[in-house]
Formats: structure tokens, C-alpha cells, sequence
């Protein structure tokens, strides 16, 4: 495959370039879905660490500094993110989609709107 | 924007679908980069827990039910992940393509191959 | 609070040396529930990284150098285990006494023995 | 061991109640480094979720219901805690004492006192 990054599918050119990359080094055999999801939750918590200390507010003020940090964080949960969905046969967006549809049902507009409460807190009320 | 999922960008199709979901429930409230990475790390958890007590090769064995769980814990770090890029302002796929460029550096391929070392282990030897 | 590393409660002479570090460095009105849970799961991940690609014999091998590293992090880990028990007043060898009861329910010894499915996939069999 | 709740011990007979649990129910076989470290990061994990929406007032202000699933999750992750440190041969007291002793060196009281800061930003003033 061709790796493009001007594609307009720019999320398979990635993938392609994160294949290639792993397969360039020989590292698939260390590629278990087990250990994937060990190293995609230590990157998550790389991005927590950069908030642990912060209110909310200090959270949402990101010097350009913490932002090129974040951005690191983020990109590396992507790319074993990529790999986890690579590995398992899963279509990424298609499995977002899926899950949006399926959120939708849980948190209806007009019952969640505003509420950051669990959807077991109101859907119960359906009953 | 209009949502349309058969445009090639399929990444900018669901950004733009998760973020009217949000709207929709006036969520950006509770959407602080605080928050989001607290969510982000709670669903790449639910990952591994489908995995804790696999060995590597079972967890490569994915019945097709187990497949459908992963999928679902995958979508929801996904449009975490999504959200946090959203709200802190940063670009996804230029991240991860500049993250893939500095981790070629840091792990040669002709020094990394068939090595799950970090690239610590070899780096110094450049001293 | 006499600080006293002879008590034969170390557990509470160890709370006690905690909150003093903690009180000295006026550090409390950091340690909301929030940004200790999140400070505790950071320090869990960085345990996860020194085991996300080893095989799971490889994970028994501990070097004397890589057990110092892990016994680190599962101070840290402690550590943070005991802030958050603090702050929210909770009495963590009663709630540890108190969860094992509850497993030993969930997970009785005839059914569970040798076994590493959870509970739900044989506690339905009592229906 | 004899397992006995009256122990000024509480620490020492909570280790012992845990080991025969895992031993009546043949569970050594999983309780690799590995598997543990995951267990007990998706145990913390579960504490992060129960304040992922909170403002920091509001994780602050536990109800009797929400108090006692936060003491669940910290039980849980405590039992993990000790489980991992009995398969390494680490003595999670000492290593806590010992970590203080480093971190009263990172973060020297007068230089840290109502800082969230983290030490590198200070410690390299001394240079």
C-alpha cells in the first residue's frame, strides 16, 4: 500500500504507516492484544499525570508547551489504539459508529441534557 | 458541517458526529481535559480487563463475542480520545505522523529489530 | 501523633508519617478524592509498564534491579491508597476484610477452584 | 498461619486471609506479575470513574451510598496491592518508608510547601 499522507482517508495512511513501522522492527511478536492494552493504558495515564494536579479550570488553560506534551500523550494512545483494532480485526470507525447509536438510546437528548449522571439513574425510570 | 458517513474522510465525519452528540446534551460542561482524560484512562481499563487473566495466546483467540466487547471498549477510548484532541485543540493524525517520525529516531530500525528493549537500553551507546 | 517505626501496627505508623509529609508541604488542598484517584492510577500504570511486554514468565523473573523499580511504584501506589483512604474516611483493612467476604460468596472454592472465569459465568448455574 | 483479626498486626493477618483465599481456590497459577499489575490498575480504575464528572467540591462531598462502593474499589485494589508485593518478595511497608525518605528529598518542605509544581521544576534551581 501506497502511504500517502495527502489520501483523504488520512486514518488509513496512518495505519499503514504504524504497520509498516512495527513490521520494519520485527515487533509484531510482541504485539498480543494483552499487551497492547497494557501499553495503551500506560500513554492514557501519561495524559492523566499532565492533569492529576490541576482544577478544572487550570486543566482547560494549556500553555503551548503542556499542549505539544498532551499532544504526545495523545498520539501514542492513538497509535496502540490503531494497533489494538489492527491486531483484533476491528474496524475502528465503524465500531464508534455503532456505539454512538447505541449512546444515543442510552442518553436521550431530552432525558440526559445537562446531566452528568449515569444513564442507569433515568433509564430505570422508563420501567 | 454536515454528517455524512460516506465521505472519505470517515475520521472528520465521526469528530464531527461526536461533537453535535455533545451539544445535543449541552456536555461540554462536564468536557474539561481533566475530565475527558479521567474517561479515556476508565475505558482503556475496561480493555484490559478483558485480557487480565489471558495468557498472550489466549488473548489472541477472540471468540466472536469477546471480538464485540473489545470493539465497544475500543469505540468509547476512541471517541475519548476523539474529545480530548477536540477541546485541547490539537490535530489527531498530524500528532500521531509527528510521534511516528521521532519514535523512527529514537528506534532505529537496524538497532530495534526483534527487541522489546526500551530505546534506553541502546540510545546511550551513541555516547 | 507520635511517629513510631516499632509500633507493631506499622500500618497506622506509616498513615501517620504520610499525613505528616503531607500537612508540612500544606499539600491537602491538592488531595481532593478527584486528583487522588487520579494520582493513584498513574502510579498503577507506571507498574504496568515494566511488565507490558514481557511474557508472563518473564514477569516472574525479577532482577534485583527491576524488583527495586517495582517496589517503587507499588509504594507510590500505597501511598495514594492510603491519602484517598484518609481524606474519604475510610478504614481500608475493614473494607479489605469486608470485600473478601464478598468474594468468597461470589467466588466459593468447590466452583471457582483452578478456574479464571468470573463469577457471573457460574453463579447463573444457582438459578 | 493462624489467621486471627485480633492481631495488633492487622496488615500481616490481611496478607495471610488473602493468600488462602488465592491458595483454597488454586489461583496462584494467574497471578503472575503481569496479570496482577492489570487487575490492579482496572481496580483504580474504577475509582476514577466514580468521580470522573465531579467538580473537586463535589468528590468531596460523599454520600453513605457512594462512600461505601469508593471503599469497595479501594479494597479491591488494596488486596491486588498486596498480591503483587507478595509475588515479588517486596515488603510493601518498608518500601512505602523507604519512598518517603526519597520523595522528603525531592520535595523539601520549605521549597515545596503549597506547590503543585513537580520537584524538576525546582530542584533545578539548586544547579
Amino acid at each position: 500500500m501506497k502511504i500517502d499522507q495527502q489520501t483523504t482517508d488520512s486514518l488509513s495512511a496512518l495505519r499503514a504507516r504504524i504497520n509498516a513501522f512495527v513490521a520494519e522492527r520485527d515487533w509484531e511478536q510482541f504485539h498480543t492484544p494483552k499487551n497492547l492494552a497494557m501499553a495503551m493504558i500506560v500513554e492514557a495515564a501519561e495524559l492523566v499525570e499532565h492533569f492529576q494536579w490541576d482544577t478544572a479550570e487550570e486543566s482547560q488553560r494549556l500553555s503551548a508547551d503542556k499542549r505539544e506534551q498532551v499532544g504526545h500523550e495523545l498520539a501514542d494512545t492513538f497509535v496502540y489504539l490503531l494497533r489494538i483494532a489492527e491486531v483484533c480485526g476491528i474496524d475502528l470507525i465503524a465500531a464508534a459508529n455503532a456505539k454512538i447509536e447505541l449512546n444515543a438510546l442510552k442518553y436521550p437528548a431530552e432525558k440526559a441534557k445537562g446531566s452528568n449522571a449515569k444513564y442507569t439513574s433515568y433509564i430505570q425510570d422508563d420501567d
